[in-house]
């Protein structure tokens, strides 16, 4: 089954650097929401309206595999793409590359719960799985 | 008239490097907050306090002057004093260097309003008066 | 005199945000490194070139005033242009507004000197004046 | 066998919050990096003089479980371990809770390479073996 995908570029920031001459690690968990915003409007679902309707999506776990360097200034190539997990988590799954498919930069995966405004574990409504799943439509 | 003040240490994270091999220059203001935050426990009036009563501080300006380097793992010393700026204004004053009485590394200033929740002004309470003024009492 | 300009268009990044729901402070001054960068590729002169020529341009003072809230995943514009102060200084003047044309959210500079990779400083090079300049040619 | 291990307290920073009212996800992992550099300097081997011996510790993989929530200034304990992992991998464990012993806020782990200052894989030296097992000796 093909999931849905996005692929955005962005260039590594002056302050995403560290005294290594790379990005410093934790940049990565930030490139890969830039990536889930991105994904869920190209899903006609953009994350502002989940929130306004009340459904939140915060992480429940996250991993990174650091795969090569990038310097201040490159040009990275995130692709995303998203499934849900078991009954109630969604798995979004992120790749970064330089642009355009060039050296690995790293790769990883997000798992978020659904909630509402309080924190409190909710289903995934009925539309968040239709936007999730409509590219597959016949 | 001598302001409240308070100082506090700390030493610069990795993650506040830049490839320049000193701290990224966004990083001050992030200090600066720190420097309040700890300014105001010391008023009895931590800014968690504060925002329960309904009162926020968002910064209306900021200034930074850069005066010398500091690198990872370096034990800075951070002052902080603050003032009432005309009727509405809070003014903080910060400077940081080396520990202890070492170069100077930055200095500068915020300007805060005084706001409810929804961002609009407010006067500044007179518990708020009374804490920042209190060292002064005969 | 009319000096060199270049706008960009960005979105604020959930990791951008605070609990006051707006974004956090400090952030709007790695938004400004990110209008220098851009203002510096059309000048025909990428930062990292100038680093790759030993020339360095780490700031000696910044200034924001904060005029307005952006919220994540608003759309906003950033207008950045750059002259020389005195004899040794680089200036650049930032203002953001809401995309297009719209409210305001923050204005200000930054002001840089000239070094060499140890921190030294240097006059501005020819080629940079010519650069930043070269638009006013006739 | 019993790790070296290292506890640390630190309060979460308002630029660490985002608009959910709790700690930004991508922060844990720089509260790993502070855990990591205390757990060293109790080592006797501070990270500033294993990169001044040119010894480096770029991350090859995180991971992170998110355990609950943590607001603006709370006080928060951190306890990080090491072992060394296969022949030339550092692991680093961390645990992060409320203070003193409240409830857990995250776990997990970072992966690291040695490598010299051009990224190039080391093996890992003698006197780190040493100093992150001395506390084993009879």
């Amino acid at each position: 089954m093909s999931l849905i995908e996005n692929v955005v570029q962005f260039r590594v920031r002056y302050s995403e650097t560290d005294q290594m001459g790379t990005f410093y690690n934790s940049r990565v968990l930030e490139w890969f929401e830039c990536g889930r915003t991105e994904l869920m409007r190209k899903m006609g679902l953009p994350y502002t309206a989940m929130e306004a309707k009340g459904v939140f999506l915060p992480l429940v776990e996250a991993h990174v595999e650091y795969l090569g360097r990038a310097r201040y200034d490159d040009l990275l190539e995130m692709t995303a793409s998203a499934n849900l997990e078991g009954r109630a988590r969604l798995r979004c799954q992120v790749r970064i590359t330089h642009a355009a498919n060039g050296p690995a930069v790293a790769r990883g995966y997000t798992i978020h719960a659904f909630t509402n405004r309080d924190g409190k574990p909710v289903r995934p409504p009925a539309w968040f799985i239709e936007a999730l799943y409509s590219h597959l439509a016949p």
